[in-house]
């Protein structure tokens, strides 16, 4: 094609840059002015400062967690006196992982064996006045067993229908004061690490080269210690909503939320935890038993109805560098939105304003193919400049 | 500079905006016209409203899950008549976390101590004719302890090699019907919270304010009651594709997955969990031992291997949420994507179509600088508009 | 508006295209190539090919983690002569969870039950001349249980406050050699699958169709064998920065990472799990109990505390295949860029250049609406191209 030829003449270093229509339309330029400097705002002030949006973000840290409980708890049981539990008694499981179960209060059926026995009063449809009452084979969801047929004496008041299973049955009973009030004065150590591996970043709560020792003395305090990684369970339950009192005898279920939020353009030492509680459950409790051969051949179990809160340790993180990917299109995207701009404003100019008839001629400059129409037609606008084909030239 | 004197004399509110060349050349316009229609579809239709283009997200809510089993089974066993089973004797962990185990079958050797006895002959290697099959301190992957060099007499019919380990030996071969398989009725309660921190939004599956009954009593069928958190054991098994008695005779590993997708622009209450189960083992076992002093320094265990179904629930959620980044960022590359559909567009014209030397001609305008050349030969031009070349050179 | 029967009347096809001022600027021009060239580079090199940003990614898998130890370990201890262990003695939880527990080292408490007994002189403030050196009640954080107010004799050599809690008191002194120093032979397999939902992509790490066997023979190691899912606990202590006998003794927390980078778009066939190691804890035990009745109404308990190696397996992924819209956003920010860079280098052009005035005149082509202006003021410029103020005015 000729042309080509010409443009290689020429070379690749020839600049072009678009040609613009001035008009001093002020209404349409202050608009446009305006909206201008709302997309820079927003670029600079909202997705670039805010926002970060010049940051690429890991957000799925690896996690680990490793707790320690310690304390010990004195309960004065009116048969035994004093009674020490520490720790090994009611921690479960026992090996510090992010959900554990610190035991407040308790119901134990010492010695259960297989066998025959009156069902517990509670138990809906326990109660009978005759074997009819009892119907053979039948059981259900709250029952200890499976009913024999037989209405027997469960006590001087009750007569229940006999169950084939666990006996004796459990009783429902529980004491009315938790028996490890003093577990509020225990106190849990959480070590947390989390590693952002897209930034090959690591951070743990507990080690600072500043002051080693503060970590092994300290107690969390949402004002003076905000990043003391030992904290006090009662603090704990009431910073989550909840009278530890209250959990300790029905038991409860409290999340601890660690969340990190890394700024690594900063070198990561402002990258420090912050501790949220909160009450998840206000009711919790289950039932374990250990088994052990009475005699050969019998099996007995002891068995425990355990209440007491259940911490979950919730750990979540993010953490934002400077990267090239998300700065471009932040930026990339703030000036297309220029684009957009001006062509509203353009909208504005040539179909609202009086005198758009005017300016559509001048920003649309007909470029009639020679071919297909004479040179007269093409050349005779330029000498007629109220046609917008003068313009052109 | 002089121009820029100009420039402030004008104002800032001028209105500049592109000048463009209007062709009728309509093959070009037409396929202009239709990729635009794509982007505008792409932006409008697929991007903002198929694909939320609009929303920001948070893909990793903080999760809390509790699960809670409940059920009796009975077991008939030939040597002791019926036997009862409940909820405390089989899910391990008891303290009712997202990862559990539900014995359906187990294999038990009561009382092991430290000693001498003779290998089990299923062991490889284990068989032997004479103390010389026996090499002393051999043991083996599959070994129950190290032989000490002599060939004894199993049972009737096998000599196997004496080892020194945990005696007697366990004996491999188990029950051929699950002893729990009543435990397919038992009901799996989980009650699931996720909150996504980003935009403050918590939800519970289990808790709702139209029906607080009704999550006491339902059971979870994928089509009549989808939002039930009270599982079936069977039935997720079932669903999960795996035979309950099959996975109650060997094991097995059963996901439960809870999806939240969650639209926070219509108030949340659409966010609703969704429960799909997938089998992942069709073999799980392990072995378990308590110990205890049968007489001071004389430590027993009794081993059980345990069968069972391993259940892991893992949620996953992601919300969505208006967010003027993420809607900035979707039109904006729609407004950019139209400059490159021009870009497009001028190939065609220039280089493509048969007149595209005149139209390149009039697209660029050339601007020569008064200094390098001479008046005339840039004014020329404008009176000779019929020979475009000239115009260029 | 007048103007719009014109458009109509050409028809929605006519192709409009921005008119370009065409400079010989080669110094401008040469920039905006080479800045041209830096965004394309970009967007294709670095974007799209390097940092793919043409695919969507899910960087949340759903994920199972089964691990299971096998091994047997023979211990000498001097009083009992050799005594094997097996994982059912060691492993705790035993049911193959991804964060598990390997005792390597104990401290039995044999028989504690409730009562007074002579503090161990270990405990700080537990040594006595005298029992006014006692206060009753007074306990701490590292005692065993509430002095009764007593000083007692503990040995022939100590003298220390009596206590009421579980006795007799642990003995603080640990074995020196490990007592399981033979589990550095132990192996871990782990199976892992992880599920990409969003790509409804599955993956596991021991299952493969071209050699099922392998997965069963095989030893992990990084270099001739980096996909064997079958580790030796020494070598991940090793490749954990740890050494195994140290560990061993005084316990330690260990990171088993296991990561996937697939990309969907070669099918997955190259998505294969790394593992990595780290050394998280130099120190880890932890005290665990098991009780029983003595007698009626008397509870024992079995103290250990516990050495030991914790291994977390952290499993992380991220999937990346084909999508549109980051494909769309990649390209639509380059192309916006290309935008950033002309109006660059027009100020360049414009406030920079020596010939900036007479481009800049070129470029912004005054528009006066005819109304304000006379017809002849508009046209005159045309015909005095040397006096470019007269064009713009």
């Amino acid at each position: 094609m000729g042309s080509l030829g010409a443009v290689a003449g020429w070379g690749l270093l020839d600049y072009k840059t678009e040609k613009y229509v001035l008009t001093r339309n002020w209404r349409v330029g202050a608009l446009q002015r305006l909206f201008q400097l709302g997309v820079v705002t927003y670029v600079l002030g909202w997705a670039l400062l805010a926002k970060k949006g010049y940051q690429e973000w890991d957000l799925d840290p690896q996690i680990s967690v490793i707790t320690k409980l310690k304390g010990v708890s004195v309960t004065q049981i009116k048969e035994l006196g004093n009674r020490l539990w520490d720790v090994a008694d009611f921690v479960k499981p026992p090996q510090g992982e992010n959900v554990f179960f610190l035991v407040t209060n308790f119901l134990v059926t010492p010695t259960q064996v297989q066998g025959r026995c009156p069902e517990h009063p509670s138990v809906p449809l326990a109660n009978c006045w005759a074997d009819e009452d009892c119907p053979e084979g039948e059981t259900g969801t709250h029952s200890h067993g499976i009913k024999t047929g037989q209405c027997v004496v469960f006590n001087s008041t009750h007569r229940t229908c006999e169950i084939q299973g666990w006996c004796p049955v459990e009783n429902s009973t529980l004491s009315t004061r938790p028996l490890l009030i003093q577990a509020e004065n225990f106190t849990l150590l959480i070590k947390n690490t989390v590693t952002f591996s897209k930034f090959k970043f690591s951070k743990t709560n507990s080690l600072d080269t500043w002051d080693a020792a503060y970590f092994k003395q300290c107690r969390y305090d949402p004002l003076s210690s905000p990043y003391c990684p030992v904290f006090r369970i009662a603090d704990i339950v009431t910073a989550a909503g909840g009278d530890f009192e209250d959990l300790a005898l029905t038991g409860g279920a409290v999340s601890i939320r660690v969340h990190w939020d890394c700024n690594l353009d900063t070198g990561g030492s402002d990258c420090r935890p912050q501790y949220s509680f909160q009450l998840q459950e206000r009711s919790y409790n289950f039932r374990t038993a250990s088994h052990w051969w009475e005699a050969p051949g019998v099996e007995a179990r002891s068995l425990l109805k355990l209440y007491g809160i259940r911490f979950d340790i919730l750990v979540t993180g993010q953490a934002g560098k400077f990267g090239l990917i998300p700065t471009a299109i932040t930026v990339g995207t703030g000036a297309a939105w220029l684009g957009v701009i001006t062509f509203l404003c353009d909208l504005l100019l040539l179909y609202v304003d009086r005198e758009g008839h005017f300016y559509w001629r001048t920003k649309y400059e007909e470029a009639k193919a020679p071919k297909a129409t004479a040179n007269l037609s093409w050349t005779k606008p330029v000498f007629t400049p109220t046609s917008p084909a003068v313009q052109m030239s």
